[in-house]
């Protein structure tokens, strides 16, 4: 009978996932397992410089390519990666973290071993991680693929991470391979499927004015194309929260903007709040992407397309995929569409007003025409992600943020793990000063791998966004003053690394005008006010101040 | 009646507890309690790159001061805090964790706030603590006195850490001020007490040979004076263990080294293993520190103080505190101490070999005439840690390590906390290249608090622990490779850092003459063999690799 370890089974099963690659950390408990992924044909080792780091790369990755795994080690690397998989629960990204722990006898034995709390208890950091996991295991020679099966199904088909805790003994132990591929599908019930697709119709029929809010979870459970195919059916005005920029075709007729709720303008507003229906497709309301909850919508006149559920003016009909309600949904908009009013061409953004300092407005208005077709922008939580919210994304771009979790420091190794998932594609940082210094040594990784991602590095001295919500002068918002240009080069040995400082409109435009296709990791410090803020992020602190009590 | 804010009743109650700074990243929820430390007298804030790295601060500073406070933010913050908050737990430093929360309506709704997971539930990252923390709590104006009081008073006595979870509007709401100090005595049972003296002396009045084996705990809980005066009375034969080092005086006659079980030679072992009687204080064996539990000690003749109970030849007293325990010996030691065997003159360590490479032997040794008294040094889990073993301690110097939690890169935080503790000492901080990779930015906190510590580090290319375990020359092993002496500058805007590179043994010697007191940080950059061990890490080593099966 054929037998491999547990090692290679669990690398098959990521495989199966789509997994190329996993980030860590390595440590004396998982290096067995490390042996296994070295020698492995189709996944490739990352090396992070710190787990948490690395938490946020597969995030990253996860991001562009549907799943993501993670290797730390036991107590000490899992801990210092738990921030990054929350995130990864929050914000629904199937993330594999795979713990290498002491060997299955000292665990029994209650060892006081290093990396462990030294109580004899082997299971806190289990418990702790079943509070961000989708499923969790304690692999053993025996449950290792019966668990290892179940953890990445229910993680892949939930699209929120799974942990896997694997002795250094259970890693070289010899068990049966798989039998058959995991089944990831995420069966409808057809008399769901159909009660929906009637109570749709319903409103459908006897509307004109239709819309489309798309969000984030479209993505994840990436339904791109089927939201495309809606609007070549008919260009209604579309939409999309913060979150899910880029799951529509922001150039393609009837995308309005990012919508904001009271953060956003009347031309994008009524839109979607006005129609007779509006189709939700994937959406999560937050405080930070809608001034405090101030969406007017009605629910009666809602069609809500969630992963495991659709409901039509609050009746809901479940198990009803995302896939099969879309489909519905299609069918309607090919009898119904041309029924509907079509979106006015949007007003062309205006242009910059021309200073010599650079403005966050003019700063936007210059990353705007930067954008190529394909990049994948990724903006940090403060002034970069709120910032993002006036692009509007070339066809195939990608806009990587966190607003809901919103861990700042997060992108800058989520933009390692992006372009280690898309090597082929440009990747843009922007990251601000305060954030940045989160997780700098993470371009040490970028820079090792030869990756050329573009930063631009909004340096207005601290923590802004905080400033603007409490404490615009109180020293806890100043932060350490680094020689950022001098950084990139310090992170490497070699010097594939360029820098630039631009404190004008004018500089930002000539570096700009160097980096369509960077032969190297560059960044670009852009110096800015520090209470300049975008628009949207103005309305939003305004709004958490008040919510926070002052 | 007078009324203060929670959030100075909490800064009053920590002001008690001997905590001068708070370290911490700033979020929107904890702003508000931020004001509050800004406006107080007595406790200073000292803002930190990342809140892992501010964690690690904090302990380095308990170490030093006794107890600590550490700020963060609800979700994103506390969980990159608590791999660091759970080292000070395994290793029993009383750090205080506050975390800035949701406003309690919008915890009471539910609402899907940034920084949660979005499912409404705001007690996830309190559970998670809960593995981790001797006390925690949930604060609401009604409850805040007596579970502030709680929370410090068990994080005190029990030398773990406390965690509080202080919502925006709690931290402002207004409640009576304290009425007395908090108590954080920890008494003994008398008869305990009088049933451990007999005891004892029923082994100490027959003994001709006793030794002493001292360790972190009695640091933690503070014995430092009470075991230098029973060494007063008697010079019998002393060691610690690793984690130990500091407690006892090592210039003091009678210090034989440290005790590392199967990892250390004869001259060590035989006093503490053959005596008829080893008063064992405060010891924890961890299996990094003994070869994987080698220790040869005959239980029958131990006399064993731990924090909360004494136990002899097996047999236990309890609620015995340490202080008191030492206090029934000293007596004991005045009564029998002229019948036991003083330590014979410790053999004077080998003078190195010279070589031109830094061998790890002539590195140790260079850094042993190095050492003045009340130097602070900080040795990262690694080489550096194990190098450390031989060491003997000038007067009053301390050595923090942390060998049982093991959390690669912890030093460089902690050195800042170290130095922030303690202005006016030396802190000199050796640290592996890749354990400096995962918290490098702090580099940066101590160049704006105008720190000067010396930083040894040993670049060897990788994780060299690793790789004598497990993969010596596996990819995993190898790390991004930085231009380190670069980095110092790059972390200030105005130079305050000087650096070198250092190949050989006489470049070494000749900067460390240079190093007395330096006038601003310093990094020394010591090219190292990826192959070369301290001679203990080899041992630890080949046993770690055994234990977790090759």
């Amino acid at each position: 009978m054929q037998r491999m370890t547990v090692g290679d089974y669990l690398l098959a099963r990521l495989k199966e996932a789509g997994v190329g690659h996993l980030f860590g950390v390595p440590g004396d408990y998982n290096l067995q397992f490390l042996d296994r992924v070295i020698a492995h044909q189709d996944i490739g080792w990352v090396g992070c410089a710190n787990e948490l780091n690395a938490a946020y790369a597969a995030d990253g990755y996860a991001r562009c390519r549907g799943a993501a795994a993670l290797l730390t080690t036991f107590g000490v690397g899992e801990l210092s990666a738990i921030n990054g998989v929350a995130g990864s629960f929050a914000e629904y990204l199937p993330v594999i973290h795979i713990v290498g722990a002491p060997a299955s006898q000292a665990q029994q034995r209650g060892d006081c071993v290093h990396h462990s709390l030294g109580d004899g208890d082997f299971r806190h950091f289990l418990r702790m991680a079943g509070e961000v996991s989708a499923a969790t295991a304690q692999l053993s020679a025996g449950n290792a693929a019966v668990e290892i099966d179940r953890v990445i199904a229910t993680s892949m088909r939930e699209k929120r991470p799974g942990y896997l805790m694997l002795a250094v003994d259970v890693a070289e132990a010899e068990i049966a391979p798989p039998a058959a591929p995991l089944d990831f599908a995420q069966p409808s019930d057809e008399q769901a499927r159909r009660a929906f697709r009637d109570a749709a119709e319903q409103h459908l029929a006897q509307a004109r004015r239709v819309s489309l809010l798309a969000d984030f979870l479209a993505a994840r459970w990436q339904q791109q194309t089927q939201l495309a195919q809606l609007r070549q059916r008919r260009a209604i005005p579309c939409a999309t929260l913060l979150m899910g920029k880029g799951v529509l075709d922001e150039q393609f007729p009837g995308y309005v903007g990012t919508y904001a709720a009271a953060g956003s303008e009347r031309d994008i507003n009524d839109p979607i709040e006005q129609a007779d229906v509006t189709i939700c497709a994937g959406v999560r309301f937050t405080d930070t992407l809608t001034a405090g909850f101030t969406q007017q919508l009605n629910p009666a006149r809602i069609i809500d397309i969630q992963p495991f559920a659709a409901s039509v003016a609050e009746r809901r009909f479940a198990p009803l995929n995302m896939a099969d309600a879309l489909s519905e949904l299609d069918a309607l908009f090919a009898r119904y569409g041309e029924n509907w009013a079509q979106a006015s061409d949007p007003t062309p953004s205006k242009a910059p007003t021309e200073t010599s300092a650079i403005s966050q407005h003019h700063f936007w208005t210059l990353m705007q025409s930067f954008l190529q077709p394909g990049d994948i922008i990724l903006a940090d939580q403060g002034t970069a992600a709120f910032g993002a919210a006036a692009l509007r994304l070339p066809p195939g771009a990608q806009l990587l943020v966190q607003p809901l979790w919103g861990s700042i420091g997060y992108t800058l190794p989520a933009a390692f793990g992006a372009q280690t998932a898309a090597p082929a594609q440009r990747v843009i940082l922007i990251v601000g000063d305060g954030s940045a210094q989160l997780t700098i040594q993470e371009l040490g990784s970028m820079l090792r791998d030869g990756q050329r991602p573009i930063i631009f590095l909004l340096n207005n001295e601290g923590y802004t966004v905080e400033r603007a919500i409490h404490g615009a002068t109180q020293r806890y918002n100043d932060i350490a003053q680094w020689n950022w240009i001098a950084l990139p080069q310090a992170f490497c040995l070699h010097g594939q690394a360029q820098s630039w400082r631009v404190t004008e409109g004018v500089q930002l435009k000539e570096v700009m005008a160097r980096l369509q296709a960077p032969a190297c990791l560059t960044l670009v410090e852009v110096a800015m006010d520090k209470h300049d803020l975008p628009p949207l992020l103005r309305k939003v602190t305004a709004c958490l101040a008040q919510r926070n009590g002052g």
